[in-house]
């Protein structure tokens, strides 16, 4: 089995993979469920090419195929969202952009008269290395929007947003407690569980 | 001078440009101005590939080259948004996201306690022909957003817009006159007289 840069690479005992993000928050989460599969994360700083679809596995795959194409690395994408119920899905994979000009609050107005507040985060972690398929993996956390902002921890919509079986938002947890719940880190424990295993 | 494929198919008197859109909305409206060049223009329904990005140019350019590249047809494609500066200019590039899952109810519901109502419409049409590069052309509408949703005409955000010097929304006008103001027909305008002169 090789264990050259196309899955990955080996450095003494630790394995190498490069995360293509300019979030720092997304970064620090999933460094953390990487160091517990002896996986040293390196974040790489790209400019990722974004599409635009409904569909957060279509704009990861597209992402990660670009940054490995242009880097000719095994690199790793990832495209999160939040997806309100009561919305029709919405700000979904708009996430970021309607934080940036909403915020959390424009979330909480639109919101204020729904008596349904289902919500739930989705990851999904592309990976593609130079000649191969890319693969995704899915995470998801469900969970409600909550009546006021709560915490200081994490970002974007996290002080909005109460996991189910929390009785805190997303922000009022530290980064550990967060991802014992996270959409991310479940995506991101999918896709080294399978590189583990796959890659030797 | 050539008249070939690379700038638009001349048969016998009229000029064919291809619109990679798959809104019959806008290609209406579009080939209502084309006509006053005499310029026919063909809906070519494709499955036009949108970047995000926080720049209408950028989505409109990328879906040209892309849908030129396919195609190899010299192909004009368009990206198109509201902007409204109480919401720091959302929703913007994504309008269409938006409109398919908030709806206008949802850009009142934000808009409800803002004072501050001032927005422009944007288009940006871009062109692309093969081995060539792209081209953009921009129009702005300013207006304001309205208290009420009023009218049935248009399309989107429509019915929410009133365009300085009117006081009807954009949906209360007929296409014919809705083109005297439109983000849209001011940026087909000065793509159509580019390409005349330019085309021979």
């Amino acid at each position: 089995m090789r264990s050259n840069g196309e899955e990955g690479i080996l450095t003494g005992a630790k394995r190498v993979v490069y995360f293509a993000t300019g979030n720092k928050g997304k970064y620090a989460e999933a460094a953390e469920v990487a160091e517990v599969f002896g996986i040293r994360l390196e974040q790489l700083k790209f400019n990722k090419l974004e599409i635009q679809s409904s569909k957060l596995e279509d704009i990861a795959s597209y992402a990660a195929r670009h940054a490995s194409g242009v880097t000719r690395r095994a690199v790793v994408a990832e495209d999160a969202g939040l997806f309100i119920d009561a919305l029709e899905g919405f700000p979904g994979p708009y996430s970021s952009y309607v934080y940036t000009t909403l915020g959390w609050g424009g979330i909480l107005r639109l919101m204020e008269q729904a008596k349904r507040r289902r919500a739930h985060f989705q990851a999904v972690v592309a990976y593609s290395s130079p000649g191969n398929q890319v693969r995704c993996f899915s995470g998801i956390v469900n969970g409600t929007i909550s009546r006021k902002a709560r915490g200081k921890g994490g970002f974007g919509f996290d002080p909005i947003f109460i996991p189910l079986g929390s009785r805190e938002t997303f922000a009022e947890l530290s980064v550990t407690e967060k991802n014992r719940f996270s959409h991310r880190s479940k995506a991101f424990m999918k896709f080294f569980r399978w590189l583990m295993s796959h890659g030797g």
